[in-house]
């Protein structure tokens, strides 16, 4: 049977570029059904095309597709990718391996071994353990196992329902994966207790001790505190000393979310910031954020050996036999919740290959550096107003606020005109393709703007500038009644 | 700040290609610290490399790891990728795009809507729902998540613990991704309840039907039915519509884990083995393994529409805004335990586009009828012995007894020595690189071995004639004693 599709392989890198070169528009935006209505043939998967056709859909797909490799890509806490990580990323796909046995994946294996080794050992912890997961959310669940079956081996066996009443603890700015989490396992969502949050975002201890205080004397037991480092709006980092004592002080398992703001552990200058990480019972880090791995790429880290392997292994005869020739301890996919698994590691060996330790010191300062140019900036400029001056990751929270509505009495109708321009302006942002900029409100704050910078694109301060400039001409451009 | 990288994707297509070309050895086996000591300096990240030497590295990285595309790799169930799904990995990781919002991946979102679509109808189900997971293991756990938040919708808020007892039922032959999803979800594995099957590895549907009652009469809850169609060894489907009318009876969530067999469902002469899945309460399927779509690549669909949303959704605030300007139900992340998740419908429909309904339909005709000439083969054969005859899916079970094996007493010794020869031969295989082939034990069954055909390579009868010739020429050299 004769098979075509391998000369397709050739023209993929010419597309790539093409779609993505610095003529292309960062969004060409249509609504759902007009898109649905442009693509309509390009949808349809019954019918074959030739190549030449093939190519030409593809196009068009890439044509009215996010480049989100471009400086003005500030919608979310990923970007451009890492060109290392997507050789990395490309030679992965190509080499098409699941990461659960040695035998299939001899170098990957050792590769994600030594990988998981160098960045325990920038966090601080020695002899600990690891896995790379599909993501952050996931790494919550791998958490909450963790802490679950360390707490009460029998959960494995028995399930919840034979357990004590399990509380879990975290902060109102950390990331909705939590909640998922608690629902997911078997905790309950009343079961996840909120701590509230200072001015910054970071989480208060005094309520956090006084919760688990309150936990234990109504006779649950708190089973894990989810400390942040970098939630998802502010870029808030939580006091981990504190919050560690304080887990220590009751046997509480600590888990820290860096998803976002672990990154600042490549930084001699900046890793100070995540002090008492070491300390954490486990850390949840995504290189896929601000550092440009391409997606996917999350690091599931614990301080203690053997725990992912307990909580997590079904020894599965027909893939984990004991009787193969070779050491099954490098057999490392009972440790996962998944079966077959991506060898995600490779991307980050390549960048780390590349760059060194050196190199992502200095790409860590940089985005640090321009962060606080933004925020430097944002303050001193009219029209301007920051959310907070305080940035311990590099997210630059602002509203907005167009000259008409200067010198008005800041009410509530102010207020709710204010949360009504964010994403007013969001939405000419994105029609004119000047940028894409996450808004959020939060708590009791009103829609405002996040920039949040990462590695890649490697930003000058003249992008930020004109992405500020872009949001004043899309602000100043507002008009009464906003809806 | 300037920024090295970007010639180094020029260079990945010709080391792609020369690291796989047909020169190359399928492995080259190093035991691991034999490895570990090759790569050493390959493997230590904290030095930079130039793009010279980095090319090296990577090179050495890939002399030594396994050539998933050869057809002679038959170790898992999945093996070369489609060259057309290989494109589509690598054009969706230069886009590098996370699929929660439309505004971020308009068309990547209407392209999973459409192949979900496509593939439900083929399925049998019409206005269902699914969605793209990050493998069959997390699909598993979809299904578990669903069918308790559909029994018992307080679940999410309150969790297992004031729920009655429940119980999963699964065939003893089904994937251990049951085992751990039901220790992550707090059911405990002690809960699943395991169901003999028959010598080809089907479920028992009286033995199903007595452990709904026995459960029922003990007061316990029979949440879900995980039919299998397409075991991982025998490669055995259960009788689907048997399956149905007993979960309809007691109103019992059905799902069918189809992440090996459900590639049957694009062929029209072999579909009927899936008789009845249209009545599946939910399915996995996994088209990264027989089909050939690069890794990952998994869906989870629902015969109802509407409960993925209600089971998952967490309406986080800074992400799932109402106040967009585009209607944010085309927003399908929160239908998704993942934050982030990456655009695997992409490789799909590339897949899709190039080949069409026609095409796959092709290619899965081909793997089957390979599948069946390698059974015959084997059974016509002389000192190979066939584990069962009757071939549902295309996985060939065998032993091979060497010479000096036959004619004696068949007795306990001698499948003890045969348990042990088929390693033996495995690991020969392995070493003169020649096949990798999967073995397993099975129930009472001592080790034997698993050939399991994928779409991709496309084999000829010559490679399964290869494969076959080779696990004799390995068989013959084992000498006893053979530990």
């Amino acid at each position: 049977m004769e098979l075509n599709g391998h000369t397709f392989l050739d023209k993929v890198l010419g597309i790539v570029k093409e779609e993505t070169d610095h003529e292309t528009a960062l969004i060409q935006f249509k609504h759902p059904k007009e898109l649905e209505e442009i693509l309509r043939e390009n949808l349809d998967i019954s019918k074959k095309l030739n190549d030449q056709d093939l190519e030409k859909a593809v196009r068009k797909v890439l044509q009215y597709s996010v480049k989100t490799n471009k400086p003005t890509f500030r919608n979310q806490l990923y970007g451009g990718t890492d060109p290392y990580g997507l050789a990395g990323a490309w030679i992965a796909e190509a080499f098409n391996t699941s990461q659960y046995t040695f035998e299939v994946a001899p170098v990957f294996t050792l590769i994600e071994l030594k990988v998981l080794d160098h960045i325990l050992k920038l966090f601080g912890i020695s002899d600990g353990d690891g896995i790379f997961s599909p993501g952050g959310s996931i790494s919550m669940l791998y958490a909450l196992v963790a802490a679950a079956s360390k707490a009460f081996p029998e959960v494995k066996r028995i399930g919840m329902g034979g357990l004590p009443e399990m509380v879990i603890v975290t902060s109102e700015d950390s990331h909705y994966s939590i909640l998922k989490a608690a629902h997911w396992l078997g905790f309950g969502i009343e079961n996840v207790k909120v701590i509230k949050t200072n001015d910054h975002g970071q989480m208060s201890a005094t309520d956090l001790e006084n919760t688990l205080q309150q936990e234990l004397a109504l006779g649950r037991t708190p089973l894990m505190v989810n400390a942040t480092a970098g939630t998802t709006v502010l870029g808030a980092i939580d006091d981990l000393e504190n919050v560690a004592a304080i887990c220590e002080k009751y046997g509480v398992w600590m888990h820290v979310d860096a998803c976002w703001g672990g990154s600042l552990i490549l930084s001699k200058k900046y890793r100070s910031k995540l002090k008492g990480i070491n300390r954490a019972s486990s850390i949840s880090w995504n290189p896929h954020k601000m550092m440009g791995v391409p997606l996917q790429c999350s690091v599931f880290l614990l301080r203690e050996k053997g725990v992912l392997h307990e909580a997590n292994s079904a020894a599965a005869q027909y893939l984990f036999q004991q009787d193969k020739f070779y050491d099954v301890s490098y057999d490392t996919g009972d440790k996962s919740i998944q079966c077959g698994r991506k060898i995600d590691a490779f991307k980050l060996w390549m960048i780390w290959k590349a760059r060194g330790d050196i190199g992502l010191n200095h790409l860590t300062d940089h985005v640090m550096e321009i962060a606080e140019f933004c925020i430097q900036t944002v303050a001193h400029r009219s029209n301007f107003r920051l959310v907070t001056m305080h940035m311990q990751c590099p997210n630059v929270c602002f509203w907005y606020i167009p000259t008409f509505m200067n010198n008005k009495m800041e009410n509530e109708e102010w207020w709710n005109t204010t949360h009504k321009i964010t994403p007013k302006i969001k939405e000419q942002l994105t029609l004119r393709s000047q940028a894409m900029v996450a808004y959020s409100p939060l708590r009791e704050r009103k829609n405002f703007f996040r920039l949040a910078f990462t590695f890649h694109p490697v930003l000058e301060k003249s992008h930020v500038l004109d992405i500020l400039q872009a949001i004043e001409e899309c602000g100043e451009g507002i008009t009464l009644p906003v809806l």
